[in-house]
């Protein structure tokens, strides 16, 4: 028997129980589980029960985390600072500490200085996410095919890893060790630039006077790259605020390359403008041919396979 | 009978027809219509033919348009002023010529300089389209619900433009009457910026050291914000060319809010970052509430009128 405790009933926490109650009648590595589920608002919970997403919840933290083998704390990201803090006299020998946050760093550096050193601290990020917030939103095929980065700390046991690596399985995505700081590097290129690009769009567009009549003619190119802006609003400004650094290089390489679009559009350089319109359409046909992202319900390629990493930056990779 | 003759089996040119001669059963103002088809690759006819966009087709501009009421010209914008050159000299009196061009102005000028003075002048653009091209990607409902832009010549007649609104009707779209100005304006904001950020941010982040292992971490938020990057090269290489001081404009728009975000993230400013994020949600979920924009297939809301433009800027608005 597992004991998992999700804190945080929100729209991954949610999907996460979801994914992992339902896979327990299946062939799963993990055997057993029973998940215990805590929010400081108790009508998620109940929410999140009814949705077959935990099998019971508890009161207060300390309840919550006290029979619990593995802790998965899937907050707002400036949450999780407290949430240590207060975890850390409750927490068991050997209890296996992670997080579902979109940055890595922050989270690693929050682990090394506030929790105990007996247990096992392993962050998490799904690559996986949609723009609605809550645990109505919850989704048992969320994590279907998505890559799941993994930042251990180096004292995590070979046990806790195993774990960990069980748990990805079980909710039918890969897993893939990466380092904090790179993971934040490019996590910030290939999905809070995205984020923050939508909304710009949108910011951009509004503060027109002619938004009004903008408003009329904007068709599905506009909805589909405006999609992330109406994301959960408290989310985003954490992952940002607290990716500012590698978030700041993506802006900075965005304003050069649309100084350079705007110098090609001034020249009449039209070489130029077919070649970056081409490369970046023969960039991202290779990329939706290589690996195609797929939503929850759409039909999964099943090409994908566990990644390990290669030890390129000096980062622990894991020998079995 | 009404002879319609489509230049250009594009994706455009072949979803028009489809749509025009899979309503001529039902009840059309229009009457009855013979769709003739050209283009100088006569395969894309033979295709447009077989998808039933087309009753027939000509093997050259001549014969195409000598018995042709209606002259919709479907090619990209850098072509059209060949075309209208090629085509004065064939054209018989009162014949109405129009394009699907996503900019107005450009294509206005030539129109007045090259059109002989007895045909009918009036510029159009759908608000629809996908990022496939080909009469491969043709689909009789691509404009069902969409807004679609007229912008006629002064000297176009009033029958020329019932007839041209009663075609806009058969194909399930809804007329609506701009300067071509300020269509031009408008629609680099809300379609040719988003096609410009979504291949920027493909540029930025796959110039990036980093791409191999950023494109296996990259999910659906970054495939729907790069989605128009798959879009077709030359059309958007003549649309930006042809429109670029209106686009110019919103590029210098957009990297000022970069800068704006740059510096709020720089001090810290998590209220400002806050409010931005708030900002675009809000106008964005308003915008989809008011006017949903629905692909092909998806279940349309029905509640979009006819729109007569407010002669706000000037522009003639129309007397019945």
């Amino acid at each position: 028997m597992t004991n998992i405790t999700i804190i945080g009933m929100g729209m991954i926490g949610t999907s996460l129980g979801m994914a992992l109650r339902s896979a327990t009648n299946t062939a799963s590595s993990l055997g057993t589980i029973h998940i215990t589920g805590y929010d400081q608002d108790q009508k998620v919970c109940r929410i999140a029960r009814d949705r077959l997403a935990i099998d019971t919840y508890a009161h207060n933290l300390e309840d919550a985390v006290a029979q619990a083998h593995v802790v998965v704390v899937a907050t707002p990201v400036q949450a999780i600072r407290h949430l240590f803090a207060a975890l850390t006299p409750m927490l068991a020998p050997d209890t296996i500490v992670t997080d579902v946050a979109s940055t890595k760093s922050q989270i690693y550096t929050w682990a090394q200085e506030m929790l105990p050193s007996h247990v096992h601290f392993i962050g998490g990020h799904p690559m996986a996410g949609k723009e609605k917030a809550g645990p109505e939103a919850g989704d048992a095929e969320l994590f279907r095919n998505a890559i799941y980065c993994l930042t251990p700390a180096p004292t995590a046991s070979q046990h806790s890893l195993d774990l960990m690596e069980a748990i990805v399985a079980t909710i039918g995505a890969k897993h893939y060790y990466i380092d904090p700081q790179e993971h934040d590097a490019y996590v910030a290129g290939i999905s809070h630039l995205p984020f923050l690009l939508s909304t710009i769009l949108v910011e951009a567009t509004s503060r027109s006077a002619g938004w009004k009549e903008m408003a009329l003619l904007a068709a599905s190119g506009f909805r589909d790259v405006t999609r992330l802006a109406s994301g959960d609003v408290i989310m985003h400004r954490d992952i940002c605020m607290t990716n500012r650094d590698a978030l700041i290089r993506w802006i900075n390489d965005t304003v050069a390359i649309l100084l350079e679009t705007r110098e090609a559009l001034e020249q009449d350089d039209t070489d130029s403008i077919e070649a970056l319109f081409a490369r970046a359409q023969e960039v991202r046909d290779e990329w939706l041919a290589t690996s195609p992202r797929l939503r929850p319900g759409e039909i999964a390629p099943g090409s994908l396979q566990n990644m390990e990493r290669p030890n390129l930056f000096g980062f622990r990779s894991r020998k079995k």
